[in-house]
């Protein structure tokens, strides 16, 4: 997508050094857009933990590149192997909800155990890494032209007038490689013409809402509102909503979905007020070794200070807030699982399926279906 | 309740100068704790509006000696009584959605108007403000004494184990005169010995949970975790929250409750745990006129700037932070109607009740039912 007229997308190997990838810094958004390099597997991992690269697809398409540099870093050491096994260990412990990260770290490292000599394992690690990445970016381009129906059916039912989507933090193409998942339909609809504006919940503690869905659905002049995280119950009971759209961490084989905290809230309101709620996922969201999301997709607590301090912009210098009282503890979940029950329909890369066993089971291929 | 060991109630008269209101400045807490003098009626309107006091209760007692006020204000004046019908009209819009506003300044303003002179007028208007604080502390400590026993049969029911209750805003001392509304029975069932535990909702946008809740329940001593506005219903889900209590800013003659924003994502996420939501309130907070909250009650827009930019503690100094990009609109909307059918129970100073229209009715005496 455009950056101030300029196409970017959130990870790319350096044109000149092979040896660098580049990422856009979340971190700095939407105060400042800057670039960050990672030249080592241990620093990527560090950038996934800390949120300079988030979002399912993203944090597998970074996973990959980790090993990648893995590789790299470990030339001439007859041990490579057992070096690049134990970095992609680390890079899956990044972050422990997004099934997406295990399974792209898994198969580059497949492709890279799989060569004879290193020097094939350096192209091998490069190959899936981009296959990874193009592949994501075709996902996502297939869910906005899946996705932009449902939009265009409420827009005719509506007469043309504005359709209102609500979504939940970041599940634009920053949380990509390019596209999106949720905004991927709103960005094809907007694209086509189609009337629309999104609620776009702020998403506390972190504000990936407010911080980057704002900045980017602004960048492709999109419009949309910003709401805090307590507000959309109250839209939907008044009609201000037609349909709610977020995107997955990680979706089980029975259609339970995990997404950023909050989310499962935001379904409720929207079954309690008969509002259709979509989530928007590419297949390497899917884990079908799952059958019971609550009980079975690990769900990651982060540190109580991302709930007790935020940051934002004073004076033009990003700072960091004490919001709480000192001797007050904070607990900071960062996603929840919304039932199988409460979900419309996921919106994927092979179509619009209904979030039940059968119909997921179908999306996949024999092949697909025998790695779980 | 206490505050560093001396007691203090949120709103009181200067015991030397009776022409100065003094009351806490809530928009200081939790960082520093300051005392504002306000000497006239349009200074209280502003003090209401601005947040300086803030919860159904307190701002109806606000409004009492904003009336009271006015009332001083215009001594030697002829028209007195038309400058403090002006007065009271302004007190009244000061905030929408609390009826106890609107209840309080009448009450005040109609034994002004039936005075036959000045001086009874100024007597009048300071013993019915006094008298209001007085009702609404006894009101809050009956609110305690009937809501504690839910919580002891809950703990009863654990055989004393950690009882965990999830409450949204603040609806404590601070939003009271004293002891406060759902914190009353907290503090009640804490002091006689029950092991418990508070969920604080942070309670964007103004984060009157991580700010008040928690400063007002750590001055006490009572064990609690901030959490932000999305963490409720995962926490709901994974069986962490035995009971949920919230206030309330009006409530209607068939107990649809109005409460901030919020408020009815946590009912809705209760109910589909099968968790029992009370909310507590005095019988000033219920408004028999109405009969249908959605469609009825005000629902109060605050600016946009409160979801955009968050005050917070910088090198031992209040800041205000943007939070989003420049250009992004926000939308504040400050309170939210919980349908009553997601109501357990009301619990008032008259004692627990149904959220129904007979039962409503029933705590009233005849001569306040005739009021409406």
């Amino acid at each position: 997508m455009n950056v101030n007229g300029k196409h970017y997308e959130t990870i790319w190997t350096d044109p000149v050094n092979e040896r660098i990838i580049r990422v856009i810094d979340q971190r700095c958004l939407p105060f400042r857009f800057e670039i960050k390099e990672i030249s080592t597997s241990d620093e990527m991992a560090g950038a996934i933990a800390d949120m300079v690269v988030r979002g399912a697809p993203l944090i597998g398409a970074a996973g990959a590149y980790g090993v990648y540099l893995a590789v790299i870093e470990n030339e001439g050491k007859p041990a490579y192997r057992d070096m690049v096994i134990k970095s992609a260990d680390r890079l899956k412990s990044a972050r422990p909800t997004a099934v997406n990260l295990e399974y792209a770290v898994n198969r580059v490292l497949t492709e890279v155990l799989k060569c004879m000599d290193y020097a094939a394992a350096v192209e091998a690690a490069r190959n899936e890494a981009g296959l990874i990445c193009r592949e994501e970016k075709e996902a996502s381009r297939l869910i906005g032209e899946h996705g932009w129906r449902i939009i265009k059916d409420i827009s005719d039912r509506k007469q043309n007038q504005i359709v209102n989507i609500l979504t939940h933090c970041n599940a634009g193409w920053l949380a990509c490689i390019d596209y999106g998942t949720a905004l991927a339909p709103v960005y094809k609809a907007f694209g086509e013409g189609i009337r629309l504006h999104v609620w776009v919940d702020e998403t506390r503690p972190r504000n990936q809402g407010a911080r980057l869905t704002a900045w980017e659905l602004g960048q492709q002049g999109v419009p949309h509102t910003i709401i805090t995280d307590n507000t959309g119950g109250h839209l939907m009971q008044h009609g201000m909503v037609d349909m709610v759209i977020t995107g997955s961490d990680r979706t089980t084989a029975n259609g339970d979905v995990a997404n950023k905290s909050g989310t499962y809230l935001k379904a409720l309101a929207a079954a309690d007020n008969h509002i259709p709620f979509y989530a928007a996922l590419p297949l390497s969201t899917i884990d079908l070794r799952l059958h019971d999301g609550l009980t079975e997709i690990p769900i990651e607590t982060r540190s109580q200070d991302e709930v007790r301090y935020i940051d934002g912009l004073l004076n033009g210098r990003i700072e960091n807030l004490l919001l709480t009282p000192e001797s007050s503890p904070a607990l900071n979940i960062a996603f929840d699982v919304t039932p199988s029950r409460l979900v419309t329909a996921l919106i994927t890369e092979k179509g619009i399926c209904k979030p039940d066993r059968e119909s997921i089971l179908a999306l996949f291929s024999k092949r697909q279906k025998k790695m779980f």
